[in-house]
């Protein structure tokens, strides 16, 4: 019964996957970007019957390559959609190795050399991003997870365990969250999903960098104070995933600390930018934060998932998931480092070794690489802001802090028109991404469609951003005919 | 300043990294199931310096062998611990191509094949254990995000988008859930962190066959909503982890029907047991759930991490992820297969492309491969059972209904004498896993202390089962003296 295999067997399977994972890495440049796509095509072109019996591994193998064909290469060198990155060889093998051990990162006893490794990682992902040389944390499946995580640990640290047990109806007046308008979105879905609500995510105002208004939270604060409201949480990016725009985070600290809030930053695609010397200070606060997510599957070119928070209060951490105030657990907990467990602090029981391929991506390349590579991909983002900036027929939208240039399209004949700009540059938008030479997301920048490049990819040049600007004009031709 | 490899140093990990897995599969056998191991052995034998310029890749394979050395082996024939299950070179390598691909599941129109490839995988599930030929629902790591996802469904359903808008605290009198004395720790952890307080988990009786008495659950009913709380959900077990035992599901099912409860199933371990005809009947009623958990990362086989909720009514699922409740999402969602989105039905954001492995496992092997592993190690936990019921040193403590088989070593000194047998085969315990010829975890079952062995495992045989014995005489032979 055994599902063991011969070694032919096991050789072939290898081989083939090798074979196609090879050629994927070597030719992602000459695809297009997205093929000609629609619902339903990937299952038309499969075999789709549930299988009584195994089928061979030639067929099994030619139908991955369609799945690989027909999806979105986010490796690709003009791909610069939401924030994808390319992985590489070293991360891809690194989820080989981790699957084939099949090691489940519960606690130290069930994975111990798994758990040791996530826990260093997550220290040298601390010190990295200069948060924290002795950080403690976690790796999540993403940036929602771990602010989820980071919204749970707040306000626990408020409720105490009363919450825990008797729920948010019984554990006193509503308690509030605040974010700038261009937080990520996962911020309110996370006080959906914790029972607090989305009402209770107060909205902060930007200034004209897109960066939170901190006259306007301590306005807010004040509000609800005054109103026998309970702010918990204050959220600070480090990034926006709109803009790429970094809060004044010195300031909101000072802030959390008059109201006594948890300081929640999410880094979770900026906060390797701080890699970059020439945007280090633009991150200075960061070490003051109570916690921080980053996703090393976003700016450290690691396989998703891969996404972590970062915090040094661990107790505060570990009494969110527990039965015990966190002041209990700082006096009798994990002094035995064999009793650590990952579900005190976290929402997932199974995890799987994510570390393993964060540990062999920083140890093959090193930091300086990765930092080059980031440091690059904020010279291209800055290097389109500028083409931008000077051509006749395009407008910036938004200062390009990172690695993200919002823009757009604006033909003579259109501008100060935003109506109809909005509408052109949508249209502008999906013919870029049907085309398949570049593929542009978008955002909306005080009010205005913006088309906004992403660049967190180590295979794009000057020359892919120039190519990038000639498809939306030939969009844009497009269009007009 | 690209990541990119040279062919030759491509091959040189690929090779490498080839070797590593197949030694480890060949040879897992001969390893010991855990080596000596104390906290801090693994990061003592490693270099943890943060890595500033690279290394070189013989080193880091050095080191990936350390950490594969001082691993727990979830594959080993005679690992019997938890819910842990050997995985495959198929699934491994599949996971090494979702890497390389590097897809982002979010939603169609980011990872259209991984899309169309995850509902067809989740559509074979739900076929494949009988409960729905055309489920939906979605992956997630595990059992615990399955069962979290279910709650939260289950209880949008009943205050519609009131509590994801103003929050518990506005929504209404506390909301209760009911399962077992039984059921997965998940569940309390789940009402926790969604903010309904683990309080508000009613824990209802079981029967001498350990599953949930459905006399006791309606009496916890009917005093509830006389007390005007709101019942909205019960979770019954089809395979509890404890012992394998499989709730009532057609009388859960009558009763979640006459009190307007969503019904979910947590089969997160067990539900794959279906396959083996010899115990079909047992799990009359799963088809009669609004929910079922499963993960294939337990007993399919595939790599961790790969958990599964299954449900049937998508908009009551998308409802509660979204500002819009389940009408209006029937009358006006997804009619555009191509506007479908994963986050409309889970925490996660970025998703890894984990139907890859679930689809090239279920292709490789078919189902009655897969289902012939799954019938012999419920033969073998019934061996195991036979033995230990007819041994005069041995006691069985529960029946073994699936593959779970709870018993423990009675010297004839002892019998009668919970206390000391409690004590003994705790040690027990602790000395088998130490010598690391078997690996059994433990139960508490009507208050006495189990060893537990769980066999999800195609590796296991007789001889391991009859090993196992032995080593468990043995300690105790060591502990006596």
């Amino acid at each position: 019964m055994s599902l063991d295999l011969s070694r032919e067997a096991f050789d072939e399977i290898s081989s083939q996957a090798e074979r196609l994972v090879f050629e994927y890495f070597a030719h992602i440049a000459e695809r297009p970007v997205m093929a000609p796509n629609h619902a339903g095509k990937t299952t038309a072109a499969i075999n789709v019957e549930l299988p009584l019996e195994g089928r061979p591994l030639e067929e099994l193998i030619a139908e991955c390559r369609t799945v690989m064909d027909l999806s979105r290469h986010n490796g690709h060198p003009r791909f610069f959609g939401y924030v994808a990155s390319p992985s590489t060889a070293i991360g891809a093998y690194a989820d080989l190795i981790a699957s084939a051990l099949n090691a489940n990162i519960t606690c130290w006893r069930s994975g111990p050399a798994g758990t040791e490794i996530e826990q260093l990682v997550v220290r040298w992902l601390g010190s990295l991003i200069r948060y924290d040389e002795d950080a403690k944390g976690l790796l999540t499946s993403g940036g929602s997870m771990a602010n989820m995580i980071a919204l749970l640990i707040a306000s626990r640290r408020k409720t105490g365990v009363e919450a825990s047990r008797k729920g948010l109806w019984n554990a006193g007046p509503p308690m509030t969250i605040y974010a700038s308008e261009e937080v990520h979105m996962s911020m309110a879905k996370a006080a959906d999903i914790l029972g607090f609500g989305r009402d209770q995510v107060r909205v902060v105002g930007c200034d004209e960098k897109l960066r939170m208004r901190v006259d306007e939270l301590v306005s807010h604060l004040t509000a609800d104070r005054d109103r026998g409201l309970r702010p918990f949480c204050v959220v600070g990016s480090a990034g926006t995933v709109n803009t790429g725009a970094i809060d004044p985070l010195n300031e909101i600290a000072d802030v959390a600390r008059e109201f006594d809030l948890w300081f929640h930053v999410d880094g979770a695609y900026g906060a390797p930018g701080v890699l970059d010397q020439r945007k280090t200070d633009l991150f200075a606060g960061l070490e003051r934060a109570d916690s921080v997510s980053l996703d090393p599957h976003k700016w450290l070119f690691v396989p998703v998932d891969a996404g972590c928070l970062l915090f040094r209060d661990s107790a505060a951490a570990a009494a969110a998931f527990s039965t015990e105030d966190a002041d209990y657990i700082k006096r009798h907990g994990h002094a035995d480092d064999a009793a650590f467990a990952y579900w005190d602090y976290g929402v997932e029981l199974s995890r799987r070794f994510r570390a393993l391929k964060i540990w062999l991506t920083l140890g093959y390349y090193g930091v300086r690489r990765l930092a080059e590579a980031i440091s690059e991909d904020n010279s291209l983002a800055a290097y389109l802001g500028e083409i931008v900036a000077t051509a006749d027929d395009f407008e910036l939208l938004a200062p390009v802090e990172l690695s993200i240039c919002c823009f757009r399209y604006v033909p003579p004949n259109l501008r100060g028109n935003d109506a109809e700009l909005n509408r052109l540059n949508e249209r502008i938008m999906a013919e870029v991404q049907k085309g398949g030479r570049a593929y542009l997301s978008n955002a909306t920048v005080n009010g205005r469609f913006a088309l906004r490049a992403c660049i967190t990819n180590f295979r794009t040049t000057k020359a892919d951003v120039e190519e990038t600007v000639q498809a939306v004009r030939e969009a844009a031709d497009v269009l007009s005919h």
